[in-house]
């Protein structure tokens, strides 16, 4: 993202741009400052998709009363190192933010620890709360449902959710990080290669005779996008879908649906504390191996490097870091106007 | 599977000619009994590929003394919810059988158990220790590491492993069962279709050009399997290989690749018994609400059934335990004389 309707900005300024918009909508200093911060780190990475270009609709929703700035999660049960939470419509990054944190105090107690969170909204950038546990020595495993977007394997209607899904482990100077929903291609990615005519580089979903296409623009008219690996994504989509509801006891992608918008979602947060389970040397050396084997793969294409999970978000970070934090020119515009 | 190649056996019968041999390998009769019984239901369920077809490999590897019959699990760590097992090369089907075992019966104390195995053998059918779990009222998450066998995404060459991914839910009357390599086919499968002349449904892997291709012979020669979702299932085999070995302590992919056969593999046998975190009348609820939603989906081809994870098996199963069990002839003739 550097083509000429994007501009650059310093971390702080946009930070507190957006704090001061919180403020005005009902958040406290300490939320506000916590929520600017997820927004504004989620560009600094360079995952644009899941950033500032968010942020509208986010106000958007606290306008409507779907995400109330004030809502907490509340304790509904904890035994030994599993609690369920419900996040009482509050902000879903917050709310994540707050639930992963529980999980890796448990998980410092127990050597593990998992919270499920239901009655919550749109995590955002789901690899924070990745990037969170591995901040800590932990391993992390986060997931979510969402409103049905995808049709499952073999049907012609958007049944089952694109619900996304996070591994994390703790890596210096970044942490080994996995973070992809369901679905091939996110909707967003269609829509920006639509704009400019191009195809997907894969069949990214099914045009209005339920036929595989590479054609963005037909997938975005039948909203039936394909789930990764076909009846694979569709499974796991499935699978997810029933744990995170059944250790929640929230809702499910089919009853999200129902609703006028997506909100109330279900969601898991798994944390397991390194130190509990091996020695830094003894762990280190075990990942290091297994990026070691992937990084050193002769690459298809001569000259190009092969990533390990997690690699080009810290080099865009450093990136980011040097130059200035990129925001598209009309989303600042949008923003600045809040 | 039901052509001219097959015949159908009696449960009993299988199992007992299984056993019978076992018995002269140095298995007891408890364990010759256990893994008889696996690789016989494994065909029972219709997962052909991962029973008894595999049955002459086995007995080829207790010769070559790289499974070890009278190997069991020795403890490493315990501590809370969580343990870790060296696995001394036994019977891979057996340490992982164990190993789910453990991992209830810590759910049953704590909610939730987590166990750990290094140093262990190919576990056949991974979806065995899924049904293992949710037949005792859990939810099972399993996975394991490979040989390698696949490129990660960008890469020439062989360098991370098909890692199988498991997840059950307790169902009536069959449990919800996820059972998925991270390769978009098996090999076995891109076997049987090349012996027939015909290219796989989808692009399946790498032609010698590096080339997407759906021809399973050009894959077969290349040895160059395609992981599902591209970059996604490459990047999950990825973490699921760290995650495995980092919580055993014991070999990854790459490891494993030096060894003149694969075997010293890692596992993972994760177990949340559902009585500790809700009701069964809230969870049937929930988790019914899933399957609905996916099974009511109409579907692209008229009159055909969208089906959720684990129907099919239990249909399979149902009609072979009315009909007998298929066993392919050629694998029947090869174990009557081993």
């Amino acid at each position: 993202m550097s083509n000429a309707g994007t501009e650059r900005h310093e971390y702080q300024e946009i930070k507190v741009t957006l704090e001061r918009i919180l403020l005005r909508y009902g958040f406290s200093d300490s939320r506000a400052e916590l929520c600017s911060r997820l927004f504004t780190e989620t560009n600094l990475d360079g995952i644009y998709s899941h950033g500032l270009n968010r942020f509208p609709l986010f106000i958007e929703f606290i306008k409507k009363g779907i995400i109330l700035p004030a809502g907490e999660p509340s304790l509904i049960l904890a035994e030994n190192n599993f609690e369920r939470w419900d996040g009482n419509r509050g902000p879903g990054n917050l709310n994540a933010w707050f639930c992963m944190d529980r999980a890796i105090k448990l998980a410092g107690e127990n050597g593990s620890g998992i919270v499920s969170l239901r009655n919550t909204n749109h995590w955002l950038r789901g690899g924070t709360y990745g990037l969170q546990a591995a901040r800590q020595n932990c391993i992390g495993i986060c997931m979510t449902n969402t409103k049905p977007n995808m049709p499952p394997w073999g049907g012609r209607e958007a049944r089952i959710g694109n619900n996304p899904f996070i591994i994390s482990v703790p890596y210096e100077p970044y942490p080994v990080l996995l973070d992809m929903a369901m679905s091939q291609f996110s909707y967003g990615k269609m829509e920006i290669l639509s704009q400019q005519g191009e195809k997907l580089p894969h069949n990214g979903g099914f045009n209005s005779r339920f036929e595989l296409t590479d054609d963005p623009g037909q997938i975005l008219r039948s909203e039936l996008a394909l789930p990764m690996g076909y009846w694979k994504g569709s499974g796991l989509a499935v699978l997810m879908d029933i744990l995170v509801a059944v250790l929640s006891e929230g809702l499910t992608t089919a009853e999200i649906g129902k609703l006028e918008e997506e909100t109330a979602l279900s969601q898991l947060f798994i944390a397991l504390d390194l130190d509990r389970f091996s020695t830094q040397q003894t762990a280190g050396r075990i990942i290091r191996t297994v990026l070691d084997s992937v990084t050193g793969c002769q690459p298809v294409q001569p000259g190009q490097e092969v990533f390990y999970p997690g690699k080009q978000t810290w080099l865009r970070r450093m990136e980011n870091e040097r130059s200035g934090i990129p925001v598209a020119s009309d989303t600042w515009q949008r923003i600045l106007k809040l």
